[in-house]
């Protein structure tokens, strides 16, 4: 009667932590995203598997916790943290006329961190996180985020900045943070973060509206104080100025 | 000539990534503020260890990069992510005229996310994280990102909520965001994340304001469509609503 929903990092094994890993080897089933359950095909082992293409969301959640009503142990197993845009909350909300049934959700570090990292120090001082996707979200909602995100003068990171049916969605958000940020503010993206193929840039706010990213790419925009230091993009907090 | 800036995550070894232990080990050097140390002595073994106390994180890398310059590999060890709130920042702007060194990066999991998951799934959608301390920020500033952030619907993790000169910070903060965030907005505090006699709790923002917390302590504030299921905080995504 226990599902772990569990965020397994980046991608790489190096990344997982300990805990999540051990979550994985005590349950009987475990459940995912296609592409997740590969990154940690090799500690599945012979357990069965509940694999669900993407945008199936709520019946992953649905199939993992019949599978634990019926006595099982499941491992929901989502990219990065459970927590950040993954399945924590939909598998609370699916199991919510069940309170029999334990949920454990165990952190794993989210592309904001993982990206960071690779870019140097980004995400130093207070920030936001948003996602561009308007799948579950009203555009107008994201736009206002945007923009007084911009305002507070936040660090921001951009999640799934981009689809093939948004190929525009960046550029537009842009020109909202463009309307309080300076265009020679310090902005960087990372794909594939802790995967095969990693690879990240680093640029202006005025040439990332022109640049153009997908969906496996994580967009780091500074704030007023953040500067590049050998290709790393850095924001004080304020120490030299104690 | 080695620079690594290791995030640990919470503070057990079952959330410490083997990316971050595997650097540890690497290191000849082991660099930290006294309490992150002890949450590592394990694997530090006889390294050479270079301590300071709190409030000297700039005579703490200047020491390390000095180390790194003889040709030492060395770790400077952050509780959480070493990107959030941590040393990386500073150990790139302390070493800038240093082009020959190789600083390094490692995520860890950051109070944000380890506190989430303790919750349940309060971060599921766009947030904003700030730190309510103002040794290195004026109070304005915090208190404009406070205010935008609530008009921006963001669900909201606040660092650093108070310490013995900050007592009623939390408070300040909270009426801050009254002026946008309904009195009943689901709240959460996570105090020890990760660590021996963690505790955590779940209130409204009416009652957060009246709330005492210490400096171990992450609050989390809810958005708009945040509920409370089964004592768990848990804000949409938005799926149920497609």
């Amino acid at each position: 009667m226990k599902l772990y929903v569990i965020g397994i990092g980046p991608g790489g094994a190096d990344q997982m932590t300990p805990r999540a890993l051990d979550a994985i080897r005590k349950s009987d089933i475990v459940a995912g995203y296609t592409v997740y359950m590969d990154l940690v095909r090799d500690y599945i082992g012979d357990k069965e598997i509940l694999q669900t293409p993407m945008r199936q969301e709520i019946d992953r959640c649905v199939q993992a916790r019949d599978a634990a009503l019926r006595g099982k142990t499941v491992a929901m197993v989502c990219s990065g943290d459970a927590g950040v845009y993954g399945m924590a909350g939909l598998m609370h909300e699916v199991c919510a006329a069940y309170p029999e049934l334990e949920i454990e959700v165990i952190p794993g570090i989210t592309a904001a961190c993982g990206g960071a990292a690779v870019l140097g120090a980004p995400l130093m001082h207070d920030f936001a996180v948003i996602s561009l996707s308007d799948l579950l979200t009203p555009w107008e909602t994201i736009a206002k985020r945007l923009d007084l995100a911009a305002q507070a003068d936040f660090c921001i990171c951009l999640y799934n900045p981009s689809s093939r049916k948004r190929a525009d969605y960046l550029q537009k958000a842009c020109d909202i943070l463009l309307k309080s940020k300076a265009a020679d503010t310090p902005c960087g993206t990372v794909r594939n973060i802790g995967r095969d193929g990693e690879q990240h840039a680093v640029c202006t706010l005025a040439q990332l509206r022109d640049t153009n990213v997908d969906m496996f790419t994580t967009v780091f925009i500074g704030n007023s104080q953040t500067r590049v230091i050998h290709g790393k993009l850095v924001t004080p907090r304020g120490y030299e100025n104690k």
